[in-house]
């Protein structure tokens, strides 16, 4: 372990909360953070107020939050605080939704929001546009977001700010991450489920995350469940995650900053004697985390009232406050008492820089939480360090093409066993619950799985050490990686493919962060979001229908162009292959899907990093067109598809010789679309596909993604797609796809029907292939297995001999 | 409140901890249950091995999960006492994945699987059927799921058990909901969010949830966390969310059996007293309701060992116990003595019916838990007693149409407030936070937001009465209604548009639920689940990016379209036809896409349900063909599509009076599929969308939605989609559809551009229009909101003035 990681976060001379001086500049700074939090929800102009505030400088529409305001402020300007006493690398993460005038507010006041955008200095005019910006047109959103300095985390939709923060942290030894949860956020099921994040934080080799419950009583309309428990019952609540927490209310500001300030003092005195003795001494159980309750009025320092209702303090204060001043022309002047409540005059000079008192308290250059280089991680990033491809590809004959199975994602796993071991502080493996079910467990051979105790004796692979997550909630998996990659780390979130869609959401919030990212120059790139869909709808007979779901590839279509790339390699060396250019690849969203059981092979490492390039490609060795217009495409995308394809293109060729057929294989599904990057032009199209022969198209997930993706190819009627259908019993792996309509004999069935030509022998074997769905009926209901023959069918080249009525089965 | 509701569970007379013969009763049971899930995993024939195992009566692929199915049948075995003693109205929720062997075992013993599936009989014959049919092809699933007796919780994708309970004993009063949480189950994300139920449980109307949290320590391959809790730590959580925890632990079955007894006996005293004091006394504070901490040993009674690998209480026991029979003979001996070690010669005849003992301990009738009505719902549904739709329509003149705003969620709310009053126990609204935001707040006129305190002064409409369900939890908004409906009743899931796609993956779950069910004869159909997708991805122009996206309709797209349906209502009166026709209907998953800002209404009462009842049609009035074939339709499908697509008719109207417009409008999106129940045929489809026209087709969700419905329809080339993109920066709500390039401007220049004729002034209109655009974009950058003509736009006929250059805005 390197010196900096033993390094622990050092002990402040004189505590915050007894330094007078101290504490006049975190009052200075939150009132001026609350003044530049209002001047952005109302004002167009005068933003000091140095003239009477007049109707035209208020915007047109009021937008904003208002309620979250003051605490989030009150938070950031304690931070402040201490990471000059302690040197403290620390990030903010903001949770409550809607909280984007609080941070800007602060990384205006900070200096870090003017390097990021010279229009907006730190003094009048860039307080003008600092108002005018947020949440108008062209400007920016009202909740912290991509374009905030300082921000991994959005507050759109809520849940993932603790997934996110101990996903900072992992591997980030020096790293605090401060995640405030607000008390709405806090009754979602994700955030709930995130608490758990300290089973899995190893204080010598992560850094810390210190979660601050602001508790402000109400969301839009009504009251919040943690909010009206005792603090008794919010003890119990807790102790029960793991953590000691430190009860801090009040609404007198002065008494409140010293009992925060008291608080903070301590529980980062905690968290550096947990981490002390951690990685000096060492650590035998898990450690009891500290955490903050803050209770404060909602919209604290605002109106108490508007009109007759009250307002600070209760659900009114939510959102926009006072609004209507163009006909209550007496809120107008409520509006600029309210604001010049702050003092402004003394927190401001006269070109609008802030005061000396508040400059003193912005911590230096990266420390400044705005501008710290975690929060912009692609900064950070290290490009994974690869060993060759050939250590894990699989080696097969000329003979052996089609003929032989391996577990593919076998291999995947000893790629990434090396990835573990060369990257020993930048990769992650995050998985729930099914790795070695997954056949990636050779990761288990350099790392265990991670788990902080307490430890039995047929415990396997588990130690506080391992670096393996393996966490039976989807949302932590995802979450936690995203925290990982924002931060500049590379991973990968290994799903059950049906549960892949308990995360949409988080995916779909992702993408955007992405997508937006791209537009704001100052953020580099950070590592792809790489995601495995494995044990599959294809081969999940036994699972039942429950499991089977191959929906996050519709979900994902929809999103940006840029950001999207769906996968689906057929076998062990294009999985290599896609996953190697996934790994090496940053700012996307990568799905691969594949499935985990026996697999035949197709490809050569070489052939397969071109299929993998080229994204889809004819199969010359599976085809027999020799290049020429065939009477029909068979087209395969995903690992069932393909083998499918290939039996019935095999039934196909041995049967009717004389027919033409090409096999077309996708891997890359985006090259279908029209105007994705990836899409190939209508000329490679017709290359492929024809302009208008009859396409048999065996799709892995719902057939529908193919039909959106082909709009604006020439004909495309002609696509005849089968794909998963809604459709489940129990049954066997073949009868999966003869239920499905996907089997090999449907594949046949369907050339035959769209055959745009006779051909002899064509009618008997139609017949013969209705007899084999009724006869492998029977079987499977007999014998509970597929008949050996299409259980163990490997590729002949049109050798095949069908298990047709007394033949074998 | 009826008398029925006062009534408490009443109080037992003799406990059964102290009952021996009881005691034996459920010892019987229990080896009973866990010798035939065994029997289920591995044999397909000699159920009662009354002669020596033969490794051909061994199943050739051996599935099922063993693990938890002893804790399972423990705890089923001990209900059955209770329910007896008390009379208990009680249905058993099984959490843990694949628990599937358990109950089946036990509603096979309590008679009432046999009497749904006379197939399979009390009997040797049936015992051996009740085998065979487990996982095999044609047979059941290895989960609880719709084919099993007495479910209404599919142990499938984990995560929602209590949030079922809890909706099935919302306004029940005198059921409880035993939900079984699995330890693994218990670290998802949604399980964790649904303790917080008991904020929500009122026990004067509702009936009580029993929560028994089953640790057996292991998920698939590792330790679970709260199972590696110590008790403190465990007491100290469930504290925290509200219960009263009673912890049950051992591994010797005499001892388990007395404790679990006594648990068992003193929380259903705890209920029945919690009841009795609501009911009779009154209620004055969210009472600390029971659950039970139950620590058995994983695979418990199971083989010790496998080879020299300890398996019963670790991780290996998780699935099979012990596979690969054929190759370790000794294996198969292993099996048979595991299986006589619960001595079946005692537990069956030689008949294989269940003993005198078993037999006594099955509630009688309906109170067998696999035969209680509640979980076959649709046999309680009583149809919602609806008003007149003339008391919530809209109203206008015909002058008029196209002419008033009015926010069309509020007549929604106002329908669904006479629900409420009209059903004052079989309907709920559920909504995160945001039933007012909705404007469906008409319903806090008859009922409040239910909550169970502390309360504040502040609080507006909420009380322990209050029957609307606010909690900012989209997977217990939606969870609950499942439970709810599930058991009979009617609800709408109100959900942020954007939001939903938190929980799409609990609406796949319930949509396979109810394309099973549809299979499964004695499962009467229950009420539909119906979401109402408001605050939709064009209005969210001020809370961002984030808040923005409709790929719920996408999810929903690929479940069977026997289930699914997706409603688009451009209107007030629309979407009150299309809410009765959701609230009356059975076995449905409906979803209602509808923005709650003020809207143009464009039917009248009577219109509106001729257009709901075609699903799709031609706007005569706003359209100038006449009937004959014209140069272009305008296709319409959402609330903003259809505006911004009449303004784009009015527009083209207006300038190029020669061209011939047609506009359809789409309120059934299932309609345009070829092979959905509501798919109209292609001669209708041409009827409306002529063979050969062009199509600018404006769509509120993405366009690959419309791209993959209309596949197979003549000539899908010819129609362009424009939908929401993923586009997103702070604008206003016109610039919304503008960058969306969905807005009036750009559909009137596709129009323009897809023109089959040359047309006088369309260059000029053309250029017009982009000068608009240009003119637009610097207008709401320095007024921050819309051009007075375009915000305030209503339909002319063809009478527009576009605020071109020099013109007014």
């Amino acid at each position: 372990m390197s010196e900096a990681i033993k390094q622990p976060v050092t002990e402040p001379v004189l505590p915050v909360e007894k330094d007078e001086e101290m504490l006049a500049r975190i009052d200075a700074w939150w009132r001026a953070a609350n003044y530049l939090a209002i001047g952005q929800i109302y004002l167009t102009d005068n933003p000091l107020l140095q003239t009477p505030l007049a109707i035209e400088q208020i915007k047109p529409r009021l937008l904003g939050h208002w309620g979250t305001v003051p605490g989030l402020n009150l938070i950031y300007a304690h931070l402040n605080a201490q990471i000059q006493r302690r040197d403290l690398d620390m990030i903010y993460l903001a949770g409550p939704g809607h909280g984007g005038p609080a941070l800007l507010a602060n990384v205006w006041l900070e200096g870090s929001y003017s390097e990021r955008y010279p229009h907006v200095p730190r003094d009048a005019k860039g307080m003008k546009q600092l108002f005018r910006q947020f949440s108008t047109p062209g400007g920016v959103p009202s909740h912290v977001s991509v374009p905030t300095p300082g921000s991994i985390h959005e507050g759109g939709e809520l849940g993932y700010v603790l997934t996110h923060a101990f996903g900072a942290v992992f591997d980030n030894p020096t790293l605090i991450a401060t995640a405030v949860v607000g008390d709405g956020e806090a009754e979602t099921g994700p955030l709930e489920g995130s608490w758990k994040g300290v089973n899995y934080l190893n204080p010598t080799r992560d850094g810390a995350v210190l979660p601050i419950l602001h508790l402000n009583g109400y969301k839009i309309g009504s009251a919040t469940v943690l909010a009206r428990k005792s603090d008794e019952e919010l003890n119990h609540y807790f102790r029960g995650h793991g953590y000691a927490p430190r009860f801090v209310e009040g609404d007198d500001p002065a008494a409140v900053h010293r009992e925060f300030a008291a608080a903070l003092t301590d529980v980062l005195d905690e968290i550096a004697t947990i981490q002390r003795q951690a990685r000096e001494i060492g650590i035998e159980k898990r450690p009891i985390w500290p955490m903050i309750v803050l209770r404060t009025p909602k919209g604290w320092t605002g109106p108490k009232s508007v009109g007759d209702m009250p307002v600070e303090g209760t659900f009114r204060a939510h959102q926009v406050p006072m609004s209507g001043l163009s006909e209550h022309p007496e809120r107008l002047a409520k509006l600029e008492t309210w604001m010049k409540s702050y003092a402004p005059e003394s927190l401001f000079d006269t070109d609008g820089v802030p005061c000396e008192r508040i400059q003193q308290l912005a911590p230096r250059a990266e420390r400044r939480m705005g501008a710290n280089p975690h929060a912009n991680g692609g900064e950070l990033t290290k490009p994974l360090i690869h060993r060759d491809l050939h250590d894990y590809a699989v080696v097969f004959e000329e003979s052996q093409r089609g003929r032989e199975f391996h577990p593919s994602t076998e291999r995947l796993g000893q790629y990434m066993r090396d990835l573990y071991a060369d990257n020993p502080h930048d990769f992650r493996l995050f998985c729930p619950d099914e790795i070695k079910s997954n056949k990636l467990d050779a990761v288990l051979e350099v790392t265990d799985r991670c788990f902080m105790g307490p430890f039995d004796e047929n415990d396997e692979k588990l130690s506080m050490d391992g670096r393996m997550l393996e966490v039976l909630s989807e949302h932590n998996c995802n979450g936690w990686l995203e925290g990982y990659a924002l931060t500049g780390r590379h991973g990968l979130f290994a799903s059950y493919e049906a549960f892949t869609s308990i995360i949409d959401s988080m995916a779909i919030q992702h993408a955007k962060w992405l997508e937006h990212a791209r537009d704001v120059a100052w953020r580099a790139s950070v590592p792809s979001m790489n995601y495995l869909l494995t044990s599959t709808c294809w081969r999940n007979d036994h699972n039942g229908f429950s499991h089977q779901g191959p929906g996050f590839i519709d979900t994902l279509l929809s999103k940006q162009p840029a950001v999207v790339r769906i996968y689906l390699p057929p076998d062990a060396n294009t999985l290599l292959c896609v996953a190697h250019h996934c790994f090496d690849s940053v700012g996307y969203l990568n799905a691969i899907v594949i499935d985990k059981h026996p697999q035949l092979q197709y490809t050569t490492l070489e052939e397969a990093r071109d299929h993998c390039r080229r994204g889809l490609d004819i199969w010359d060795w599976a085809s027999n067109d020799q290049g020429g217009e065939p009477d029909i495409v068979m087209a395969c995308a995903g690992d069932i598809a393909t083998q499918e394809t290939l039996a019935a293109v095999d039934i196909l060729r041995t049967y009717l010789p004389s027919l033409s057929v090409r096999v077309v294989n996708v891997v890359d599904l985006m090259t279908l679309q029209v105007d994705h990057p990836h899409g190939i032009d209508q000329a490679r199209f017709v290359e492929l596909f024809t302009a208008s022969r009859p396409v048999v198209f065996a799709f892995h997930g719902f057939r529908g993604v193919v039909h959106q993706l082909i709009h604006g190819r020439p004909d495309t009627n002609r696509f005849h797609v089968r794909g998963y259908r809604e459709e489940g019993t129990t049954t066997t792996p073949f009868d999966m796809t003869v239920r499905n309509q996907m089997s090999r004999i449907h594949l046949a069935l369907d050339a035959l029907r769209y055959l745009p030509r006779q051909l002899e022998g064509a009618t008997r074997l139609i017949d013969d292939l209705q007899a084999l769905l009724e006869k492998h009926h029977r079987y499977i209901r007999e014998h509970f297995d597929d008949m050996p023959a299409i259980a163990n069918w490997t590729w002949t080249g049109g050798l095949i001999r069908l298990p047709v009525d007394g033949g074998e089965p």
